[in-house]
């Protein structure tokens, strides 16, 4: 079993450590220090709670523990299904200072986290992310919520955790599609911030493939700090937290023209990586053969590269109702280098129909 | 027409300023500094919007505006009623910098303002409370929330506006029996923190129900000045805030019996202080003629002073689902004299059901 490390997001008064190791869910007593005798809801899913809620209990020792298992999935991440974890905190009579707990990946984590944030205008809250995805990216960092038929994760709150335990013995049982998906993001760090952590990935792609414990430890560890340092920086995504959002616009688009649930939020995060990389070469700031590069490391750990079958007018309607849109214009975050981005809404937005027309068709 | 006073809530970056006159509604630009150029999205319900909205879109200047206005009521303060605004907002592509503008009462300053804190995690908003009670408590401090089934306000977020902007000239259209709802609040004011303001209420009775403009605007400059004070003290009621709940247990038990909508906030409000100082009495921190002076100022102010007809065991148990439990134990806002409260689970819990019976029979 590989040592404990540990990250740390820092926030003043609401700082929470990140410990990501091995056998986590195995130490009695672990979460004493977050929750002391309080009440505990769990919020899971009815893939992930049959394989690690009794592990769960049985560290949380006597406390009153309630949960609710919520149908697997994305298309499930809605208002009414927040509707349903908040009737039964109320009908269970939690009070204020009860500690929820998000067990799953990263529906899960939001939308607990969501719930978290708004019973009683906000209770404590651990994650406990499951899935490779929540464990480098979504379950840090404080962002909850929920989608709209209109677009994806346009109703939440920021609330931060108590802290997040990753134990990386979880991943044995998430399926190959779900790991490749969690890798997406993985990369995004690597090209959003460190050109050196992205050449460990090219190197180590069939490592974490194969799902080598201590390579995964240290992708999900480097992806953690990089992650906890930009929330640290900008909480509210008012500046740089935004860089995060790196294939994201296209990544929704690409989840809401398909119909929510057809792609992971990773797969279409890597379509849209690639998207951007070439919009960035396309309008010049990034080189050519960088985005070959991305493509390459993105086919090589089981990712898409391009996006579904899908008519531009559509497809831009899609992103611009992403909420990274400011004064009526849409902003992508762009690569000039592999490890250096910036969010800019400084390119022809009136050709962008034309130009997603020529990306559509490549 | 009187001068216009302001008072501020100190919250280090989101400080804001709370400005109190006649006449407000009437200047154009007034809003300016806290909008720049953004859109602006209204939230005002089908009694006041037909009263203001027209004098609220003059001031606002060519900015783009669109306006939702919600059916008249507290039992329209429900998840369903949240869901219909953030529909709108998203249907009408609001950017994340739109700002919103809570035109009304509590209820419409309570959801509205938790449409803002969860659309898209949180945008900016302006309260403009035309109601008494939403002048001198609701608008201020940051609360928002829904109703659910289970309980008042059970579901919500802190979200602090970016200004409270009361004009006083809307108290002219507003019906008597709100009027002295809103009074409720105020006398609380002078209960938890400040003998003297109660002394000024107890001799202004009368110019107040009168709506003398003078009286009205002092008391309402006042009770947010103390407002002001607590929420900067303590903006997540963890501490004193709490003080700010005097009468609120008995009161949201009183409206959850009488059915939501029945009795107005201010009403049950008033019931509940009165309800908690005979408590307070009865276990021997408070003086019984200091009961009898609440009791006649409430009287005077047009209010209720008992509880409807309720069992004491349906009355308990709507009590202890309110958010003022810790750790089983009803935790209430007791008064040691005028002008000075404390919050305490220290009294009897087990006698609870007998104090009760004692108190509704009374």
């Amino acid at each position: 079993m590989s040592e404990r490390i540990e990250q740390r997001v820092e926030l003043g008064e609401r700082s929470y450590p990140i410990w990501i190791g091995g056998g986590l869910l195995s130490e009695p007593g672990i979460l004493d220090a977050f929750i002391g005798a309080a009440d505990v809801f769990v919020v899971t899913n009815d893939v992930v709670g049959p394989l690690y809620l009794h592990a769960l209990t049985g560290i949380l020792g006597t406390r009153r523990i309630d949960h609710v298992e919520l149908p697997d999935g994305e298309a499930h991440k809605t208002m009414a299904t927040l509707e349903s974890i908040l009737d039964r905190l109320i009908a269970g009579r939690f009070a204020r200072d009860a500690v929820l707990i998000t067990l799953g990946g990263g529906v899960v984590g939001d939308i607990g986290g969501f719930a978290a944030a708004t019973y009683q205008r906000g209770i404590r809250f651990i994650q406990l992310p499951t899935t490779l995805l929540a464990q480098v990216d979504s379950a840090v960092g404080g962002k909850t919520a929920v989608n709209h038929p209109g677009g994806k994760n346009l109703i939440g709150a920021f609330h931060q955790p108590s802290a997040v335990l990753v134990d990386t013995d979880t991943l044995a049982t998430l399926p190959d599609r779900e790991l490749s998906a969690g890798l997406a993001e993985v990369v995004k760090y690597g090209l959003i911030v460190d050109a050196e952590f992205f050449g460990w990935l090219e190197a180590h792609a069939a490592d974490l493939l194969a799902r080598d414990p201590a390579a995964l430890q240290y992708a999900i560890a480097q992806s953690c700090r990089f992650k906890a340092r930009l929330v640290a920086e900008d909480e509210r995504e008012q500046g740089r937290r935004a860089l995060l959002n790196l294939g994201h616009t296209y990544g929704h688009a690409i989840e809401r023209c398909a119909g929510y649930g057809q792609w992971l939020h990773g797969e279409a995060v890597a379509a849209g990586i690639c998207m951007a990389a070439a919009f960035s070469a396309r309008l010049g700031t990034l080189k050519p053969q960088d985005v070959e590069r991305i493509r390459k490391l993105t086919a090589a750990l089981g990712l898409p590269t391009t996006p579904p079958p899908v008519g531009a007018e559509e497809f831009l309607a899609a992103m611009s109702i992403d909420k990274k849109v400011a004064g009526g214009r849409i902003r992508l975050v762009l690569l000039r280098a592999i490890g250096a981005a910036e969010l800019t809404a400084d390119f022809p937005q009136d050709d962008m129909l034309a130009l997603l027309t020529e990306q559509l068709q490549q």
